[in-house]
């Protein structure tokens, strides 16, 4: 599909990017540049591409295809420096989990005839570097593009392509929208994950042995969440503060008025609230966007019927 | 091992346990009793027991081990209404959420004779029902006694060795610590994960059907336990209320404090914060509590060296 692809950074996106690239015959060359020389070395142990280089403005030479993948405040940096060796007809894109921030940083570096599309997949594992990588991770999985007016629509059309190929299904919308949206859908459960497993670290009433011996009790679930990569997650809280501060308004009052639920035994309020959001996970089962297993499927449900 | 069990309510956990019973063969007659005349018909059918009553009084009669797996704020009228046909020698026990209120509520109608030993099986998935059972879900997870200063040994003995042919491994503790132990790994992560689910479906500016649609980026693992049983948790804040409040105390002092670091830009803070938090992940992996593959292994991982 493209001559030459370059994949800058090569975490657990751009890696992935890089085994479903060599599985579906992506690319003739796959170039990866990371600045960290260990790094570098581990995608170069794995094979995951055909050249290497801590120097991501030699990555991007010739590329027709960019694909930045680092932490979304380094997105900027990774901009200018890649900027004069970019190929005209080239597409640019990245994969940050903010939009209105990665196009400030980015789009005042890119030179005319090269065609910056902002892109977002929704896929990743509480996991993190070249290691972590697979090239299932965004089988029908969300691509969100957040096009910008001068956007060419041939080049879109061609990305949408290759992220198809990859596996994704492809959605577009404003890089305000989907900051508006990332927040609820995505930030916010990770801030409140990691919130709440750090608030069970503090307690010395009860300690962290018990914390961790009884956490099938509800907490581990937070625990996945809150083992994300803490660069990428420290990135985005800074990057997308507006819509991430909103949302945690919106929380913190409506927790508050669960709290005074509680603390005056208001239980008809309670029991509204816990049946309500009972609808809502069925509605993402109906969606196909969890399984339909309990325990999301950790254990093995089995009938005596069966047996 | 018994004659007779009873078992009052017949949820995912009384339904579990009748199946485990009969796959165990613990006892030689199983009885079923359950408010409602539809669920008792359905345990009926799933052919769960032995003998079928709407009258708890009944199927108490002559049982040698009563177990009482009702929502925590039915405990007391239920107590009530079976002391009167309780047998001599008898062994008393519930599987509750809260022990400080169960056994306020239980004690008082307790007769001279009766074992009555608060117990609290930490198992559960966000199903409920007598379909939602199985006879594996005490598998290696903690049951926890909180024995009552007058105790017997022996009894206290009796029932753990059933516990443990159910499968479970057994914990004893105070009532007072129980309630403080389960308000942070269980009480308080079902309460933030309803409030979250409900926040999220409240939203004007991202739509619901968005919500869903994005929601495997990290909402939808919220949303499994935001589905648990209404009445059951209703019952479970109104009757922990102490030790839930004080969590939620703790954590909405943290999250204010993490809000202010976003607010400002702390990246450092955020950044230590997320770090830390990720090692808990690994003690809880470690200790067996939670499966080493990423994302609960909803996901099939395969590397491209496998295919």
């Amino acid at each position: 599909m493209f001559e030459k692809i370059a994949l800058i950074g090569i975490g657990l996106i751009g890696s992935s990017l890089a085994r479903v690239i060599r599985r579906e015959g992506l690319a003739r060359h796959i170039a990866i540049s990371t600045r960290r020389p260990e790094t570098l070395k581990r995608a170069e142990n794995l094979q995951l591409g055909d050249s290497y280089s801590t120097d991501a403005r030699t990555a991007v030479r010739d590329a027709d295809l960019i694909i930045v993948s680092v932490p979304v405040g380094a997105s900027g940096t990774v901009a200018e420096e890649i900027a004069p060796a970019l190929k005209k007809g080239a597409i640019l894109t990245d994969v940050g989990s903010t939009k209105q921030s990665v196009v400030a940083q980015m789009s005042p570096f890119v030179p005319e005839g090269v065609h910056f599309i902002p892109g977002h997949p929704l896929a990743g594992t509480e996991n993190s570097g070249p290691d972590a990588g697979f090239p299932d991770l965004f089988d029908n999985r969300w691509c969100i593009f957040t096009p910008l007016p001068d956007t060419d629509p041939l080049a879109l059309e061609k990305l949408s392509t290759f992220w198809r190929r990859c596996g994704s299904n492809i959605d577009t919308m404003t890089p305000e929208h989907h900051d508006m949206t990332l927040a609820i859908v995505s930030h916010l459960p990770h801030i409140i994950a990691y919130n709440i497993v750090g608030t069970a670290d503090d307690l010395a009433n009860v300690t962290k042995s018990e914390v961790i011996k009884y956490s099938a009790s509800g907490f581990r679930d937070f625990t996945r969440l809150a083992a994300s990569d803490p660069t990428m997650w420290r990135d985005v809280c800074l990057h997308n503060k507006d819509a991430i501060l909103e949302m945690l308004a919106r929380f913190s009052e409506d927790l508050s008025s669960l709290q005074r639920a509680i603390r005056w035994g208001d239980g008809d309020k309670l029991f509204d609230l816990f049946t309500r959001t009972r609808a809502i996970r069925r509605s993402i089962i109906q969606a196909g966007q969890d399984i339909d297993v309990p325990d999301f499927g950790r254990q093995v449900v089995e009938h005596p019927e069966k047996k």
